[in-house]
Parts: C-alpha cells; sequence; structure tokens
C-alpha cells in the first residue's frame, strides 16, 4: 500500500477504505508518511468529502491511534457533553451538577487551551484551593461517591488529531466537515464516556455561522457517535451573541452557580435544561423527555443542584465560602461603563468582538505562557432586542486598569443599534438524534 | 502576506495576484515556504484550476528563479521544438538538420532523464566520439557556423520547477493542465529561444489519452508562450502506437538518418515535415506554409537535410562514418523475433508496453545510475491496419541476450490482432496557434 494512491484514489473521488485510512493515520502519527502527503490528502478530503463510513473510521483510526480512558470502574451510564465553542458559554458548570443531581455519573475531563475566556479547568480554578489534579483512582472514586469530578487531561489522547489538526491549521483545510466532526469526536470518543451530547453553536460567534453548516456538522458527528456504538444527540444552539450575561473565569462561574440556585436568566437555563435533559435521557434515567426536564427544574429550584456543585468544589478541596456568597469570588480593580450613543433597540452582539475585549482585560490566553486573570470579565446589561437609551450602560468592564481603552472600543464595535425594535434570536435551533 | 492566506485563496476558486504567485514561488524556491504548503496550494490548484493569466505568471515566475540561457549571440530567429513525448519519438534529429538546412539556426539543449530509452543526448551518443560538453562560447560558435549544435543542458533552470515538479510526483498533483503546462514552458523560456514548435502527444502511448485533454494542454502552453512573448506553435499529433519502426538509440538514429536520406517512412517523415515547416515559419524564412513543405522535402531528398546531420556530427567529434554506413552504428548480439500468434489486422500496438519491452532490453534508465545500451532495441515490422499472418514476425528484438522473454512477453501483450481490417489513426489531428 502507497500513501500516492490513496491520494489519487481520494482525488478522483473514490471511497477509502479500513485499510488505507489505518495505513494514513497510523504512518501519519509515526511520522512515516510526511506532512507534504497528509496535507495533500486534507485537501483532496476537503473537496471530495468522505462518507459515513470513511468519517467513522478515520475517528475510531485516530482514536487507536493513542491511549483510551477507561472508565468501566464508574457504576452507571456515563454521559459525557461537548460544546462548540462560544462566548458566555458556562453550561458545563451548569449540567454537570444538575446532572448529578438527579442520580447520573459526569466525568468531566477537560483542557486549558487558548481563547477569549479560560478554559473549564480555568474558569473552575477562580475557587480558591480548587485542585483539578487528581490520579485516575481519586478521579473515579470521586465520580463514584460524589456522581461528579472534573480534573485535567491526562493521558496522550488521540495523537493523530493533534498533529492533523496542527497541519490542517497551515494548509487551509480546518474547514471541512467529516475533518472537523472526526477531530472533535476522536478526542470525546478517547475520553471514554458512553453516551455524549453535543452542543453545537451556530451563529456570528459561532465556528459555523450558518444553520445550514452548524446541522450538517452536528449530523456528521451524531452518525460517528452513532456507527461507533455510542448514543449521541446534538442540540443546535445559538451564539449570534454571548449566552447568558457574563463573560470572563470567576464571572461565568457565578452565573451558573445563579442558575443552579434557580435564578431565571433565560437563555442559559433554557439550554443547560435542553441538554441536561437530552444527557439524562441518554443515561435512561428517565421515560421521557418531559420527565426529564421537569425533574431538572425541580433541582434547580429544591437546591439539589446547587448542593451538587457545593459538593464538588468541597471534595476537590476548593472553597466552598466562594459559592456560598458569590461576592468572595476573585473581582477585578475597576467596573467601567461603557455606554450607548443613541436611543434605540439591539440588533446585532458580535461574540466574538466581546470575546476579544474579555481577552484584552485578562480573561483569557493568546499564548500558551500567558496567566489567566480570574477576575476580570464583562458583564452584559443588554442583549438583543432591549430597549436602550442613549448613555445607558450597555456593559460593564471589570477590569484591573481604570480606562481598558481597547476592551472599550471592542466592546462598542460588537453592539449594533437599530431604529426598530427587533426579535431576540431562537435559543435551541433543532435536536438532531 | 502568508502562504496560508494564498492558499484559502486559490481553495476557494479565486485568481492569484502576479505578487502572490512570486510570493509562493520564491519563497517556496528558497525552502522558506514549507512542502506541506505547496502541497496543500497544488491539490487546490489541481481542483480550482488557474486562469491564463495565473498560469503565464506562474510559469514567468518559474523561470525568474532560476538562470536562464542567453541565446542573443545568436544570428537570426531561433526557434526551439519540445516534444510531450512518446515511444519511437525521433523527430528531433530529423528536424534539427532539416531546418538548419533551410538557414534557420539551431541550438539544441537538452537532458537525459529517466525513460523507457534514452533521451536525445544518449541518442546521439550512440555515435562514437561525439561530445555533447562544450562552452557556451562553442555552443554558440558552432550554431552561428553550422546553424546545428546539440549540447548538454547546462545551469540551474527553472529550479522553482524541479522543486515544484519533484513535490507533485508524490502527492498526486502531476495531473493538473496549467501545472503541467506551466512546467514545460517554464524549462523552454529559460532556454532562450525566441519562438517555440510543441509536439504534443495524444492517445494510449502519451501522457494525455484523449484528444480533448492534449489539446487543452495545447492550448494552455500556447497561451503561456503567447503571453510571455514567445511565438508558440503546438501540433497534435498521434501517439497511439510507437512512431516509425524503430525503438531505442543507435536504431532510432539510423532511421532517422534514413528519412534525412530521403526514404519513406511515412507517419516519421510526414510529422518532421509538419513540425519543421511550423518552424521554418515562425523563422519567417519562408512566405507560406506550403512554400515551407515544399522546400523542406526537397532537402530530404536533395541530400542537404542529410548533410546538416553530417556536419552536426562532424563537428562535434563524432564519427561520422557511422552514419555514412549505418550498419556500423553499435548492434545488439542478437536479432530475437516476435511472431504473431494468429491471422489478422492488427488492431492495436500498446506503444508504453513496447517501449518497456526496449528498457527491459537496456535500452533505457529505471534509475539515475543505470547504463544506456546504445545497441539494443526493437524493430517494429507491423503498425496499426497491417495484416498479418500467423507467425510472421511482428517486431526483432536487437538485444544482447538470446532469449529476452520479459521483452518478449511484453511485446506479445502490446499487440491486438484482429478479425477485421482495421485504419491507421491519424497522424496530425490538429495545430493549435
Amino acid at each position: 500500500m502507497r500513501m500516492y494512491d490513496i491520494i489519487v484514489k481520494k482525488r478522483d473521488g473514490g471511497e477509502l477504505t479500513e485499510e488505507e485510512i489505518y495505513f494514513f493515520i497510523e504512518g501519519y502519527t509515526k511520522g512515516e508518511i510526511p506532512d507534504y502527503q497528509a496535507s495533500a490528502l486534507t485537501m483532496a478530503i476537503y473537496f471530495q468529502g468522505m462518507s459515513q463510513k470513511e468519517t467513522a473510521t478515520l475517528t475510531q483510526a485516530m482514536v487507536d491511534s493513542g491511549e483510551t480512558i477507561d472508565l468501566s470502574q464508574i457504576e452507571g451510564h456515563i454521559v459525557d457533553k461537548h460544546s462548540t465553542g462560544g462566548v458566555g458559554d458556562k453550561v458545563t458548570f451548569i449540567v454537570g451538577p444538575l446532572v448529578a443531581s438527579v442520580g447520573v455519573p459526569v466525568a468531566k475531563m477537560s483542557g486549558r487551551g487558548l481563547g477569549h475566556t479560560g478554559g473549564t479547568l480555568d474558569k473552575l480554578e477562580s475557587i480558591e484551593g480548587l485542585q483539578i489534579e487528581m490520579t485516575k483512582e481519586q478521579f473515579i472514586n470521586n465520580v463514584n461517591q460524589h456522581k461528579l469530578a472534573v480534573a485535567g487531561q491526562t493521558g496522550n489522547l488521540a495523537p493523530a488529531d493533534k498533529k492533523l489538526y496542527a497541519l490542517r491549521d497551515v494548509t487551509a483545510t480546518v474547514d471541512s466537515m467529516p475533518l472537523i466532526a472526526g477531530s472533535i469526536m476522536s478526542k470525546k470518543l478517547a475520553s471514554g464516556a458512553d453516551s455524549i451530547v453535543l452542543d453545537v453553536k451556530t451563529g456570528s460567534g459561532a465556528f459555523m455561522k450558518s444553520l445550514e453548516d452548524s446541522e450538517a456538522l452536528a449530523r456528521e458527528m451524531v452518525n460517528i457517535g452513532n456507527n461507533l456504538g455510542r448514543h449521541t444527540v446534538a442540540v443546535i444552539s445559538d451564539m449570534n451573541q454571548p449566552l447568558g450575561y457574563e463573560v470572563g473565569n470567576a464571572n461565568e462561574i457565578k452565573e451558573a452557580a445563579q442558575i443552579l440556585q434557580g435564578k431565571k436568566v433565560m437563555d442559559l437555563r433554557e439550554l443547560s435544561l435542553e441538554i441536561a435533559a437530552h444527557m439524562t435521557l441518554l443515561a435512561e434515567v428517565f421515560s421521557s423527555y418531559e420527565e426529564a426536564y421537569q425533574a431538572l427544574e425541580a433541582n434547580l429550584e429544591n437546591g439539589k443542584a446547587f448542593n451538587a456543585l457545593r459538593t464538588l468544589i468541597e471534595a476537590q478541596g476548593g472553597n466552598v465560602d466562594m459559592i456560598d456568597d458569590l461576592n468572595k469570588l476573585p473581582q477585578a480593580k475597576y467596573a467601567v461603563e461603557v455606554k450607548a450613543d443613541t436611543d434605540g433597540f439591539v440588533k446585532e452582539i458580535d461574540a466574538e468582538s466581546i470575546g476579544v475585549a474579555a481577552m484584552y482585560l485578562g480573561a483569557g490566553r493568546a499564548t500558551k505562557d500567558d496567566e489567566i486573570n480570574h477576575g476580570v470579565g464583562i458583564t452584559l446589561h443588554k442583549k438583543i432586542g432591549d430597549k436602550v437609551t442613549a448613555s445607558e450602560p450597555l456593559v460593564t468592564l471589570h477590569s484591573d486598569q481604570e480606562q481598558p481603552e481597547a476592551s472599550i472600543s471592542k466592546v462598542k464595535e460588537a453592539y449594533t443599534i437599530a431604529d426598530e425594535k427587533i426579535e431576540a434570536p431562537a435559543l435551541i435551533h433543532k435536536v438532531i438524534k
């Protein structure tokens, strides 16, 4: 078998066999197949696509290129949750405790990565003392005992994906639906969950801007999961503006905690319940969506969901006072209001610009060595459809600088004010099973 | 400017600017742009194509990546000739002397390369003592004095093309019309001729199997030449069977010499006159195609064309006795006939299999270090449309082995005998100006 022939076959629109896909992925991981052949193949895939079967095989080959996490010692059906990423997305901190509160084990392994705000781990570390480094045994014990644990990802998961993604990133083949889907799913599958709920974001602040593309990606991922024996459901949710009202690290934890305490931040609460409902359905603890939804909603009201968050924090050594009194979370030195210039209605909030504004404040990492400032962030006061009056605040910047000019101008750039009343976009566009 | 953006632009079907093409070619030649980005771009070009303007710019950028040969000290209008390659193609040895015989300077620089038979230089070296290494001054003096010289290609011509071709060869992007055309033309343009006649082969034994593809390639190359200020004409000629009756090194020289002495091997003679006529027309020594053709045909009959070959051989130190008495050319030890199995008519002769049979005899090089055996080769006795009787010889193998089994079976594979009479394919399909 020769890599050259595999490139020709895909270039000419053929379907690669399992043997050919493994030959490529194994050879590439070992360095036997050079980058220039891999980039030619991925560009051919960009143009010719891959069948469902090819995409599932590629994903499995990438899983098999490295270690996989064995969670079989955890009691119960483990459901993982993954978001394709957006600004203000703190759903994980809500659905984790919420799902645990109805007895479904949540074994969350996360990375850090670059981004406008920190990753899941960085946000959690807003809580003093909280440890995310633990042995595999501790992790499994915690899940069995408390139904919930969050740990830093260890092990060499899907190294083929890491290597291939880095190559695609510099050769303009990231935007290939089967390759995106395979990349995401290979990491999820290697993480050992039994079922997976995907939160696929759509809109101006998402990786996929159009509903059509988001749906195509969702279908690819659901197909991969189901083809490889993991029940997978995708919720397509709106990212035409930040989710909820808080962007940053400590302030996202704060908003998540408020939802768990029953606060009605509607978009965030609704999406969290939707995702949690699908997770518990996959775990087969409820017999219908309605039953699941009601049970979960009840646990937001009766304190059980919030209690699951407290238990997590205590079990991992965190200072639970910070959650009991949210004012004890890290705070920035200054609160700087950014005001509207005119009267009108909010028409658009470019989520990416809000994310960049948060990063300028120090909430995220532009390079691997940057330090996260947990206290800084942005509180939105106005979302799409809201009426605004000139000189009313649009957002408050939580900043360690007195005049964070770059962030201020980014926020101004982000908001578009129109004369007529605008409808807020629908939050949940579609559920793909 | 970033290579990444250039890949994206071409991937999305955009037209690259002159600046972008030079950025790529210069950066790639210097090693500043890595292979993996170049292969992603060439695969994108494979799918999206290039405009005439892009193709001409790419070609000029590849010319500018290295040295160019200055032939301005040669008197008269220099016309170069290039064949896209086929089996039994000894047209260069005929048109060189023929065109020189009417006073048009022919300054031929050739390489060796791999192939079923040797290259132009290897074939010429069948003649004892003939030197193809000479200084630039000697080369120019020879052309000015005798109107004809053949030399080994020196200088670092179009290094970008060399590097890019090697990459395309292992990443399945050779078969891209603009890239093929640019590759051929960059070398021709760097060689310094004023005008170019291209012999574009079509058919089973050619790089381009269909007339449509051959015509597309011919048009691309003519466009490049004309866009870059060199009058270019392409003759599309048939390669559904070997050209003429001789394949090898010494025996191709022999057949060329026979044509120059007036022998009527019709396909070879006709194609040589056609190409020579266009060359002399581009050099503006005749006022019409008919006038050119008649003058050239006359020189095949009156000895002037043959005399030009003798002059070339003498000027470059070759033993002219070998041409005066063709039996003195290198000969193989054995003449092995391969006979027909059945009665019928020759329907097909797979030119490539004949080429491989000749290579097995030792006529060509499979790897760079192989030695050419000048005496071995193949004489065809039957061509498409010819009647054959069982046990009549199809070919004679000139071999240094008594029973060259691999070549015998390759020749048998090459011939298809049918019951009904077949028409020989047309030789000259089209002329593109």
